[in-house]
């Protein structure tokens, strides 16, 4: 299997020690499995130490074998009980830790407790800020990465006119759309890092689903197939001359791609194939003036500004109460990674940075909107899409 | 859209609140989405007050109209922050909590500190234990939506033979059945609630990729389709005459069922055959031998005892140094709900429990075994699967 190159890992760890030296951290306990993978190139049931300096340590419960195979760390031991890790720190010199980074954001309370005991005379600092700040800049191997999965999602969306069929509903549309991607490598379980931020693939809504909201930070939400898991596609049944919206991820190697195409077999109303039109020229202008240094909220003001002055007020992101107030957000081994598109986050968009633009309306008859995913580069945003950003039109 | 009765989500609701009074706790925050499923019939971005005695309040961030269309519940209200609940709460009357219970299993730490802040005089519980002993226990409502499920992936299992083929890779295998479960009704996201237990619909393994560990707290690993995503299906090629084995989950309307079959086109060894007929042996022996009251690590032991006596003491539930210390585990809006059946779980297994057992073996050359789901009645343990448990050979 195809492993993290070592120095690709290692240049992730000097980043991230010189976050925890600039902070006087003594060391971070790394956990989730997202950041075990950027840190370590695998994702065991393990835990890493990342002193402020020198070498890592990974104790590994399960499965050491296939840690070894695919960690290019030095110090890879292997642990039965989280309750070792003090004295296998204190094997390795570390023996007087008393500033301690965790992952404060994601890591359960009563797990806390459990690095709080263990640790009786240190003091805990949240780490997360200084992770997500390191990943939100990709390197070029990682890039290279996201840039296949959007390509896999491209060759995905070129199969939808072979099975997009009048009457088929969109749960059999999401299970054969699902099928193309994940028989081309689509990798499981799209990681999200927020709580609750439940997510399954992507989103299928025709006609009027567009217009039923979820909880899912998204502007568009969709049925769902029951009240127990209500976003995305549904059973209502794919109609002629509706809006068929596809919004989805692509996940290979780790790396999430995101993209929105629209379909329609027969004719969309004029004010349908507008709103389509007034949505691929606000993104265009909006990538245009995204520079390095750009903060990351202004794009969503420039993209609500030209919503509103085109007449979509109550539709950007939304429909009304349910709007939601970002325009894009962070892409990689994560959904929801930095830097986010939406007014309050005023940190600069720099080169190495990989999100996706959403501008989408809701209207009372359905979600029409576009969605690629951008890598920032020393000389201009550049869209990573490898097929063309139109409405397919089918005649069937 | 089917949504829970008003009489099953209020009796869910008097039994929770029962257990907050014998635990003298003024009343509960709750916040994961399978709870609030749970205790509300909605999943939105909201925030469910559960005083020990009345009405709950459900807040509603988003999606009110969705709210108000799916919970049963009386007060259902608007709130535009979390920081609002205070106020909302003495609007209700409920102006002198001092005793917060909140789910601490899963609540990251920094939404915890949130509540304490807003809360500065309160005292903090760990409820989930009390949710996750009202919750193992389903009513007749609920085990009629797990028997569906159970229904469906076996319907779905029927389907193997029409598409599994000698050269197509466990990803494609994969695609396949999953697009099957995925049009007759699979939700999405396979609810679980342990930190970082990552999952993805199931686990398709074929020969010696059964023999590969993963992280994943189950019998059998797979490799996965790259270091990231390290479990489950991957690149492999399904020969004939090896093991096909499929073990998958099947989420239908929230309800979670799990099941594992086994197919081969040609001929298996005589070594594989037997350890097949063995374990389906001793899932049928430990079913009979539970009964109402049987403590839930028995079942286990007897397993492992009779796994030992056949001569699989490497090889029972994992390989070597990767066993995994269970037999089964409790089944419904995850798929790590209480019972356990492992060592250690010395609760009684009462009627109305759900729970998956997974008699498996790992070999180098390739893992096989059975997994059926079962309900506990109150004259016996019954099997809810609706397909022979058998290998299913393919003359192809």
């Amino acid at each position: 299997m195809k492993c993290t190159p070592k120095s690709e890992v290692y240049t992730r760890i000097s980043n991230f020690q010189r976050e925890l030296q600039d902070k006087n951290i003594d060391g971070a306990i790394v956990l989730l499995n997202s950041d075990m993978f950027y840190f370590t190139g695998t994702v065991q049931k393990s835990f890493l130490y990342m002193p402020c300096d020198g070498e890592p340590i990974l104790m590994v419960k399960r499965s050491m074998r296939r840690a070894l195979d695919e960690s290019p760390l030095k110090n890879i031991v292997p642990i039965k009980s989280p309750r070792q890790i003090p004295q296998v720190l204190s094997d390795f010199g570390y023996d007087s830790i008393k500033k301690i980074g965790l992952e404060l954001d994601v890591l359960p309370f009563n797990i806390y407790t459990i690095y709080k005991n263990m640790f009786p005379d240190a003091k805990f600092y949240d780490v997360s800020p200084l992770i997500r700040g390191i990943r939100a800049i990709k390197s070029l191997y990682e890039i290279q990465l996201l840039q296949n999965a959007v390509s896999i999602i491209g060759e995905s969306f070129l199969q939808v006119p072979s099975f997009l069929r009048e009457g088929m509903s969109e749960m059999e549309l999401a299970a054969l759309f699902e099928a193309e991607m994940r028989k081309r490598g689509y990798s499981g379980f799209c990681r999200t890092r927020a709580f609750n931020q439940e997510f399954f693939y992507g989103n299928v809504c025709t006609g009027e689903s567009g217009f039923y909201p979820s909880f899912f930070d998204g502007p568009v939400g969709g049925s769902g197939p029951s009240v127990s898991h209500s976003q995305g596609a549904g059973w209502k049944r794919v109609n002629k001359n509706e809006v068929v919206y596809i919004d989805y991820t692509c996940v290979i190697e780790g790396y999430a791609g995101d993209q929105t195409r629209v379909f329609c077999m027969g004719q969309l109303t004029p004010k349908m194939v507008k709103a389509f039109d007034d949505a691929v020229l606000i993104e265009s202008e909006v990538a245009k003036s995204i520079k390095p240094g750009t903060l990351a909220e202004e794009p969503y003001f420039l993209a609500l500004k030209m919503a509103e002055e085109m007449g979509y007020k109550d539709n950007f992101m939304g429909y009304k109460e349910d709007r939601v107030k970002f325009l894009g957000h962070g892409i990689g081994l994560e959904l929801d990674e930095w830097p986010v598109l939406a007014k309050g986050f005023k940190s600069p968009i720099m080169p190495g940075m990989t999100f996706a633009m959403e501008p989408k309306f809701v209207f009372p008859e359905g979600c029409i909107g576009t969605e690629n995913s951008f890598v920032m580069t020393e000389t201009g945003l550049k869209n990573m899409a490898t097929i063309p950003e139109v409405i397919t039109y089918l005649d069937k």
